[in-house]
């Protein structure tokens, strides 16, 4: 399900960036803005940029997306002459929630300043948050970022340098994380021992520096060369010096990278441990080809999520590929009025069928996966109303039923159409004449890779970390936990 | 060239919608602002609505997109229990001039008020601007929709009704026109006798009423079910007794619509003179695997416009095709600061190539225009720099070289890389390994319908009606023509 | 009442500024700009400005305020360099009506273009619109603006010059009108016979050039001497040749400005006709002493707009004059929610009562005019509650009873609480201890000037010009007077 | 020296207020809009408002004034029902300064949640925050209320009640404070021992509950009742069983309030200490008219500040009152371009003298501070343009030429006309015919109040505190106290 089509489905939870040159040439502002657009796709709730001049520590975050927090106005009152800067994008609002807590996160301590951008889920925030209310901290919002703030803070009264304050708090914390922490003198990149989420290097030309980004699109997107996914576990630190690593929690824990980044999270054209995206797509629909052969006439995709799946299915089946669909590229922040009939005819505003493309034709429909089926449904329906004779609907992933605690945000359970239904059920709601899904099975096979294994837990329940005995909201009783969720304070 | 990629390339003129229930159960607002939204394509410069309430007519109209435009707040302060409504869209800012011409606009006369949407352009506007002053008519902008509505106002003085007005106005205006005029009454539409824009009639369910639109897809946006195109000349009148039409027109000319709807402006899922535009450009793919045979591994396109040629070429030449780009979703209107070097690299923040479809192939590159070769130059570059080993580029319609007098606003001669150029100082330009275009011929057969001929005056400098002999700009000398681009007066 | 104290009061029409200054030295976005800010209590609604670049005009204008219209950018945007300009602000909007009629208005006509500002309202206004529509004109806005506009036009055909024309078209319009037109050459002044609205003349340092402007405050703005005031009936020509008049319309009409202009809508600082506008309020103040002596401690006004009479009552009555009331000066669109207790705090939030000055006091307290009752009522009741021992309201103008067809906003006579009272009647609605009036006969010699008459219509129902027979509202059919009213079209 | 009229004058720091209702009868939201509205003068930087329903904290605060903050949309997504609510405005943006330290802060802690407003200045603020950051403590801003709220937190795991913790903070903190906390179930006032900043108590109608303010100006706005003021030294709770007082710090150091609360910061009908503002200023200038006798026609202020010590310097000395001056009530926020001479004319677009009152007159005028000496020049020179024969120039208070550590915002030192300047040598600057100051002996004996002494450091570098011997920036290095300096973060 594409987010400009069905604005209730699933979440990214956050994209970072990180960029350090040593010799002043690169327009940071810039950079961080153009990584920023490239990595858009991972949030689109809030955004922001910290930026390190001469080790003063400065920026800007804001609700909204990139092109309208960071306006001509904003942009130019963002301080010049930055050596190290680094950015964040946040999720989409789900709804009745709006979250405090955009980032880069810009915390003085007793050291100085520093700037902390976050990526995951912590399994354990509820309980760390507990032990350091009960030793005086406070907190301004609900994020675990504050909480690795406090404990980064802590950890470096207690030893030498910022890397080893970060090498001890990964002794504290649990769960997913993909970090960029910039402090006076270094940017530092942590990937939790599992690599649940990306985190990728790359190098700006000439030896000038380094950057960090959750996918390699961002590193294009800055004129950066790949260089290497930051391992799982890893601390990297980038100063004036160069590129040091600390190992130390690598190779502690079995990397499970979530498998969603390369169905539906990540951008085609990144790389995600050795992987191109669009290529794991591709591979999917050949799966799915293989799982689900149907005779029929032409193969579509939902765009622009199910196009690239549809192209492996049509490559692999034999039967052509074909355009189905045209979206609406226009189409943003929409406000439709009135009747529910109205309400109904939102999806055609997006979406539009090119009926010479499915007229008495056996369509083989693609998309990457159903959140609540009546967003399927509707599509289905627009085929048949253009005179598909047959739409056999595939889909390029599992049907997912348990929630998710490293990162992604998924719809309450009951809302998921696949919880608790057998393929037949689903398939009444959704109407298609026949109804697949990839099996977990193909879905661990997408990267190819033998060094790292998936978390499939949203489709399967059995997760690499224990999920959380106890949620913040649990926590922290209703008023604490609401009163963090005003939009500015 | 994408307009998202490419600024300042073609922009069609406008787009135009009109709709009449008679049962007054549409919800007016949410309709034309979901048709405004299914023509954004057309014109991105401004867009308006207007309302017609029990022969009330009023409305809102402002510069911006449509989301920007009918923000919440205004759709609530729009008046509802309208059963005529208007819209229109506008084309993009060419640059330095800002035009004060939003439609629809309502006017004032003796018999009542009108509110009148133009899609095209007039070639004896001018001189018909010039009598009209000679006789003391003030004019408060510089579009030709105010000559028309002038001469509308002064037949309906000596005729007994609107329609007849407006027959009796195409006798004097020349050129270009496809207008949808609505009084206290009567929504009328009509086309000029060479129906070189767009124009179709839709039916609501139940035949409560009828709908125009330049292209089908708004018809689906309302779902409304497509009649049939108005015929070049032919003047529709919509009210409470059903539909009428008005032929005196017709037939007094050869009937040549703008091939570039089917190239570049119209949406693919449009139906347009029985061709979806969509057919129309898998052809014109098929046709240039024809014309320009090649050795190669995988077949791209452009995104969004060149994709469909591509699938064509594929299709005909049995190369497989390949998604190559990745177009990032989120660019809408950025501000990148700073060196040259970092506004070069704004082509890839909207554009990034997936580099594991192109790395080692030979490439054929399908894009459907280019208008000054410099991004077209940047895109093939990206391709190698991502390892293409061969890229040859075709271009799913002929060089075009002259200017167009009917409603499409090609840049300035000079500005285009095919004047003056072979294919061979183009390719220099461009950079490919094979530069191509489609011929003229094969332009010609797009549509497959034998009943119209196409305007190719942009590529060949033949028009079917002789071009002005004096601009607006000519005729009102600098002080008179600048005075109306102020942006609001 | 202080239209920041009482939203739905009286209204001036508009205000109107024209400047030339041959040297081009003048910063004339500044100019038009400082002097708009001037003439900003004359009108709220909108406001605009032309400039006259080398021949060529052109300008913005919109709903706002000065300081919400002309932003940084927008001026920004404005061009540079030019000897000539006008501006205009227009009247706030009165509750449900509002206007597409912003100024300058900036027509093109067979002579060129015409910049049109204007003060007033014309009784003939429908008559002479029915019939330019009858011989073909179309409007675009429902104001007597455009119809003078289009006499403009017709008489320039007829005439050598503008200022021709512009006295041609004094013979057919009748009512109040303080114009300023400018062309491509020159500027130009005209005032009706009678002279309700004011107009005054100033010249630039050295000889540069010449200003008009509704009030002298807005000469002293741009650092302008005040020459002298328009003539009722003439009209006066700037142009490089310096300043010309036409007289062939003065002493056609006995001079009756509008007493208003010095009672409320002026500027105190402002000199019309000979006399300080501050200097006729304290005579007002004054005369309401002769008028109303009572016994009390303190004289207080109701600010801003009751405190110079006030100060005259003191002074001619020996009482003390004191500060009764705090204005919150950062109250400029409040919006309170809530419920009815809550809203009638709106007063409080916008005036308080400095109780030191009135407990335990007998106090006189004087305000302009009563429109409604409502807000007065408050405030005697405010002044009760800090613990005024008595409250003697003395307004310093008659009952208004009538409606104004010169340029005043009055409410619904249904609505004045004078209309069909007694002052008894009046004064059970305000709760004073007394109640007064200032007589007609008092108002009449405020000016103290014996060459020039005052209209008291609206106090008396007896106008120097027999009202309009028929209004726009109306002559133009419900469809077609609302038509205008939309917010933007 | 008005702020609208002189934009780098003075500043106040911050305006309080609180509100606890039991009855949960009055809308909460609506009285802390009102009661902001009423102390905006007192804060034009930022404000905010925190509301509790049912123990739950939330809110909104941003940059701008009351009316810019808290749209519509604002107020209406603001929660409806709490029974205690807190507010908080912060003083304009001095130049180049932009902090990020909006209130009310709601913060998260052991025992819940908390929101804290304050006014003033701590002077060992770094100290206290230094020994804070070296047991790990972290912060999001720069301001003094951020370390309130750690030794508040820590306090409080150490007491047994909030009540406890503030006055146990109250060892900790030095310096001139004025404290507005909410938590889920308290509201509590606090002042310091010295009493530098007012606050106020007011009672609901029918016992319903209690408001605490810095102004009693704020208690008329919600139709509160004035009790008394908080003690200094003294906390107050309020909470569902009504008013506590906890009074160990109490007469433990003289109560020293700061004199230019009267002269300047308060609002005329705010009473402070038993005195109402507006009769302190009528006695400045009674005084001003004992120590400054002098022959003159006309006695005028410049609005708005000097009004009332003009009307007491006439009272006292039997020279009438006049009014010299006309303030543009619309002039906000107003952008002048161009050249010096234009920039110039700002103090004309915001001021203008009526000639009447002045011209050949002998005039005192009267204003409450001269800052930098350039404005007031600037006056007089407008009044000596206009005809003045002499100006006499009183200042309703001593000349200030010291730094203020207690909650004002004073210019720098280098910037201020009077620092190491005679009398004679600002006069030279300023241009009057006279000029004088009100003595400090006279300033004391404003308040007429035996039971309190002011504090007047910025006139005699005698303070009742020990100032800071470092500061915040001095403190922590550049790099870490302009990070704080960020828009938003």
């Amino acid at each position: 399900m594409d987010e400009l089509i069905q604005a209730t489905g699933l979440h990214e939870e956050c994209g970072v960036f990180g960029i350090y040159d040593k010799t002043g040439e690169t327009d940071m502002v810039s950079a961080v803005y153009s990584a920023l657009y490239a990595l858009q796709h991972r949030g689109q709730e809030s955004c922001g940029i910290a930026l390190n001049v001469d080790g003063v520590l400065s920026g800007h975050r804001d609700l909204g997306l990139v092109s309208e927090v960071f306006t001509k106005r904003v942009l130019e009152d963002l301080p010049r002459g930055a050596k190290m800067a680094t950015g964040h994008v946040r999720y989409a609002t789900a709804g009745q929630r709006v979250r405090n807590n955009a980032q880069p996160m810009i915390l003085h301590h007793c050291k100085g300043a520093m700037a902390v951008c976050h990526n995951g889920n912590l399994v354990n925030a509820a309980k760390l948050r507990r032990k350091l209310e009960m030793s005086g901290s406070i907190f301004h919002g609900t994020s675990d970022t504050e909480v690795i703030a406090y404990l980064l803070t802590q950890n470096r009264l207690l030893t030498p340098n910022i890397e080893m304050a970060v090498s001890r708090t990964m002794d504290d914390i649990e769960g997913a994380y993909s970090l960029v922490i910039m402090t006076h003198t270094k940017l530092i990149a942590a990937r939790d021992p599992h690599g649940f989420r990306p985190l990728c290097i790359g190098a700006l030309p000439d030896g000038a520096g380094y950057v960090f980004a959750s996918e390699s699109c961002a590193l294009d997107a800055v004129g950066a060369a790949f260089v290497r996914d930051v391992r799982p576990g890893e601390v990297v630190i980038a100063d004036h010096d160069g590129l040091r690593s600390i190992d130390t929690h690598c190779d502690t824990a079995p990397h499970t990278i979530c498998v969603f980044e390369y169905i539906y999270f990540a951008r085609p054209d990144s790389y995600i441990e050795g992987t191109c995206v669009h290529d794991a797509r591709l591979q999917a629909g050949r799966f799915l080809a293989q799982e689900h052969p149907v005779e029929a006439d032409v193969v579509i995709g939902v765009p622009d999520s199910g196009l690239d799946a549809a192209l492996g299915y049509a490559e692999e089946s034999g039967i052509p590929y074909g355009v189905g669909f045209i979206k609406n590229k226009y189409v943003g922040r929409t406000f439709i009025q009135g009747s529910q009939a109205q309400r109904e005819s939102s999806v055609r505003i997006k979406l539009n069928v090119i009926s010479s493309t499915v007229k008495d034709k056996r369509v083989v429909l693609i998309d990457d996966s159903i959140v609540r089926g009546t967003t399927s449904a509707r599509i289905i329906q627009l085929l048949r109303d253009a005179g598909a004779k047959e739409v056999h609907f595939f889909v390029s992933a599992p049907p997912f039923t348990h929630p998710c605690y490293f990162g992604t945000d998924i719809p309450d359970q009951k809302l998921l159409v696949a919880t608790g239904r057998t393929l037949e059920e689903i398939n009444e709601i959704i109407g298609a004449d026949t109804l697949g899904y990839l099996s977990v099975e193909h879905v661990k096979q997408l990267g190819i890779h033998s060094h790292c294994d998936y978390c499939t837990g949203c489709f399967t329940g059995e997760y690499p970390v224990a999920p959380p005995t106890e949620t913040m909201d649990i926590v922290y009783d209703k008023p604490l936990s609401q009163s963090g969720t005003g939009k500015v304070l």
